[in-house]
This record gives C-alpha cells, structure tokens and sequence, in this order.
C-alpha cells in the first residue's frame, strides 16, 4: 500500500495552520520525502514519524520554502545514528546548493549522503516501483516527480486449485511471470496470474500550466499539484510563475488522473474553498490539502 | 517597558511543544531576535508578530539549532518589503556563514542587512540603552549576551511644582540631567529629578558554567539561561558542553539576578519539572520558559 501524508500544504511564508512544504510517500520500507521546506523536521516529530525511516529526499527546486528544512532534517537524522544513505534528487545545481547548505552552519552530527541531479524520466528504478522527473517551468529549474509502482501478478486461486499445484516454488514461479511444467503439460503465468496495475503518484509543485506537468501526470491515481492561487488571481499566478486551482484542475483533466490534491496555497487565503470550487468546475475528484492530512492508495 | 516573548525552547530536536530557540525582546520599536533556529518565522506567525518589526538579530554561535531559521526569515521579511537595515550580530565566522547561507538556496526577496561579527563588552550603545557581548565556552565560538536599559530621570513632580516651575523646554532640560535657572536661582536636575535605573536582560544560551556567564549576568533583573539537562544527566550536559538546571541556577545566584527563566531543554524530557526543581535548590526565583511565554519589565 502507498501511504502519503502532507507535512506542509503552505508556500513562501507559512501560516498559523500550514508549514512550509513537504509530503511523504511510504511504500514497503521506502520512505520518500517530496520537498523540505523549514521546519518539516518539526511536522514529522508532531505527526509522530521518526526522520531516520527517510530513504530518498526528492527535491523540486532551490527557492528556500522547498529546501530550507534540508540541513536540520540531515542533523537530527545524524543525532539518530541513521545508518543507511540518504538519495538526494534535485534539478541542476542541486550539488553546489547542499555543498553551501552544509557550509552555512556547525553541523553537529552528519549522515552518509549522495546527491543526484536529475534531468528528465527514469532517475530510479527497482523491482517494485520507478521514479521519473520531468523539467516544469517555474522562475528556477524546476522538476515534477512520478513514483510509478510496477504491476504485481496475484495467482489466480481457482485456477491453480483445479489443477492441484501445491504451495510452493512452483506458485513463486508463476508469481514472478515464468511459465512452468505441471503433470506433463505447460502452465502458462498469464493464465495462472492475474495482472494488479501499480498505482501511480504524481507530485507537481511550482510551475505554470505547461505540457510536461500534463505528460509526468498521465494515467496517475493521485495527482499532487501546487495550487497558489485562486481564478481571481490569475495575473499573479503567472506574474510568479504558478498554478491557479483552475489551472491545476486542466493539467488533471487532460492528465486523465484519478484524484486531485492541490496544495502550496498562498497564505493569503485563509480558507481554500474558492481554490476548490475553481477546481470542481473544470475537474471534480479534487481536494485541498491540509498539514497532517493523509492519503492512502 | 521590557516585554519578552520565548518563540522557541528547544534545543536540537524540536518536540510537538517545543521550537528551536529563539527569544524576543521588544522595546520602544527595538525588536531583537536572539538566535533563530528553524521555524521561528512560523512561530512568529502564530504568535502575531511581523518578521518586519525584527530590527536586530543577536546570533550566539552557529550550531543549526540556533541559525537554520535565518534565510527563511529574511526571505520572508524581504517579501514584506522590508525597508530598514537587519543588523545581525555573532561571532567570529558569523560573516562567512551568512555568506554561505545565502548561497545556500535561489532567494526571491531580499533585505539590506550588515553582519557585525562581536567579541566583548559594548557592541551597540543609543541614547536609550546598550548591547554587551561575552565569549562563553560551547563546542564552538559561543558568545551571550546583555541588553541594558540607560537609567533615566523622572521629573519630581512635588518638588517642581513647589517651585512653580512651568511644563515646558526647562522640565525637559531637568529631565536630560542638565541644571537650569528659575527666577535667579540654580535649580539642580539631581535635586528636580528622580532617577529610575534601567533593567537588564542576560541571555546565556549554550555553554559550561563559567565566568564569563557571571560577569555577563551581573545584578540582571532578568537573565534567560540555558538548562539542557537535569542534574543527574550531569555526565551528558559536560559532554556536550551544556548546562544543568542547577548550574544555570548557581550562575544566577552568583550573578545576583533578579530573576531566572531557563530554556534550551533537551527533547528527552517530557517536562521540565526536574529540571525547575534542581534549580530551585540553588536559586529560587526560578522557571522553566514554554513556547509564547511572555515576560514584562
């Protein structure tokens, strides 16, 4: 199962009810933080989530509310003996930006880490699930993220009852797509199986409305999208290079996601609904984030 | 009037009730942040206070705890079109890493700021009162810090009146502490004026029990003190080169302050009752500050 929770739903200055940015997406053991802005180190601890358990900090871009929670996070992951080594992606330039970062104070404990600059696609792949990035267009480089779970084979139960296989390796064999030899006569994986589709997550953050975001979010179950502003608005959206709540909906619908939860809201607003229903009128699965706020798929 | 408000009493790790540190103190349109570890521009936020007021920043050494709420703050500041200088203040390094800070993430508001990098005695004087500075012994280059208020003259309403002497320019003379002349007789501002003595705040953040800390507190009428440990974790506060709360109570005792608030806790402690209690076998006009405490002088 895909667990996500929304550590900050705020964008430049953080408000009384929203942190600065992060989300974190749990999948078998992995442990993916999108974003690090100030203070998410503090969520984590109210929300009851250990910062040791991160495995991969997946870094939109350089303005300082997405990454300036990055040097406190590594110091208490340090004072907690994390002993595995944290991934860093990020745009283009993400290694001189930490390289400064771990500069700019007397660090009192340190974690193995590796920075990875990412530029489009696959930027991680293992049995389970891909990580892809694609370039948005924002006032800096900016990427969007997919996690893609890869599709799993459930053995068909009646299927291999009827024929008498037994528990055991042969089961795996299916499981892992090979056909096998059953009593004399081949059993097919595709018969024996069945296909469960991997869930797709898309995380959007700061950009204007552009071909990339529609493309990195095609097909997604769950469309995470920066939604700064509402309809109203729309001249400062693009004066800042954002997203209105309308906006977000269009990238969702041509998307063809599933469900839509919009974040980064300017702290302007005080609530969220006018961003909503902006959205609801173009895409109608869709919510507005809030602090602590949690998915699962 | 003096008026202090605790935004953070924390010390490395935050807790669910306990930002980094950062304290405070306001007076007559001086706001002086001292220390500001991450998420003190939040804690601002929720305690309703502008990053925009902020005039001075008092930074007592570069442990993260202590510094990783500054670009985020300026960045926020910068946003609020922030139009005097942000004199920043710390010890010898301080200017390297601001520089190294600001390098550290693509900024989308600037401030005109100054760093002073201090090492003792006066490091700001007005008309109205003066900053001190002493080097105190951390893991790394650590100073405190004292605000004190200037002794002032209240006009002795009684006696002038007695006199006769009119409101007007010869009552403000009198009250600058200059003699003047009243219907052909000398009139001595010592004898017109009543003088009312200033107050001190000590803020001895980080460090082992030393003289420096003494000196720097002197006849305080208030002096904020780190306690990050209780008196049986003796061991761990002089490893790491910290306090407890009975040796920030012994420091306050011989420093002759008025009164003792003590910040800095380590995350381990759910309360801080053991702590309060060590001190108070030592010091009894003692208490262990919460986030938002408030204190008026």
């Amino acid at each position: 199962m895909i667990e996500i929770i929304f550590l900050g739903t705020s964008c430049m200055q953080p408000t009384k009810e929203r942190n600065h940015p992060g989300v974190l997406l749990t999948y078998e053991g992995e442990n993916i933080l999108f974003d690090c802005g100030e203070g998410i180190q503090r969520q984590m601890k109210i929300a009851g989530i250990k910062p040791a358990k991160i495995t991969k900090l997946l870094i939109t871009h350089w303005h300082g509310d997405h990454v300036l929670g990055i040097p406190g996070l590594m110091q208490t992951m340090g004072a907690s003996e994390y002993e595995k080594k944290l991934h860093i992606y990020g745009p283009e330039g993400t290694k001189e930006y930490i390289k400064n970062m771990m500069k700019a104070f007397v660090s009192e404990g340190t974690i193995d880490f590796e920075v990875h600059e990412v530029k489009e696609r696959i930027i991680f792949e293992n049995d389970m699930f891909i990580l892809e990035c694609l370039p948005l267009q924002h006032a800096t480089k900016t990427v969007g993220y997919s996690f893609i779970e890869k599709d799993k084979r459930r053995i068909n139960t009646s299927y291999v009852k009827k024929l008498g296989i037994p528990d055991g390796p042969l089961l795996g064999k299916l499981q892992n797509g090979k056909d096998i030899e059953w009593k004399g006569k081949k059993i097919s994986a595709d018969d024996a199986t069945i296909i469960v589709k991997g869930k797709k997550v898309s995380y959007v953050l700061d950009t204007m409305i552009c071909n990339n975001a529609v493309e990195l979010a095609k097909d997604a179950d769950l469309l995470i999208c920066e939604a700064s502003y509402t309809k109203a608005m729309r001249d400062k959206a693009e004066e800042y290079k954002h997203l209105t709540g309308e906006e977000a909906a269009t990238i969702a619908n041509r998307a063809n996601v599933k469900e839509l939860y919009l974040t980064h809201f300017s702290q302007r607003y005080k609530n969220t609904d006018e961003i909503e229903e902006n959205a609801k009128d173009v895409f109608p699965n869709v919510k507005c984030a809030k602090d602590f706020m949690k998915v699962k798929l």
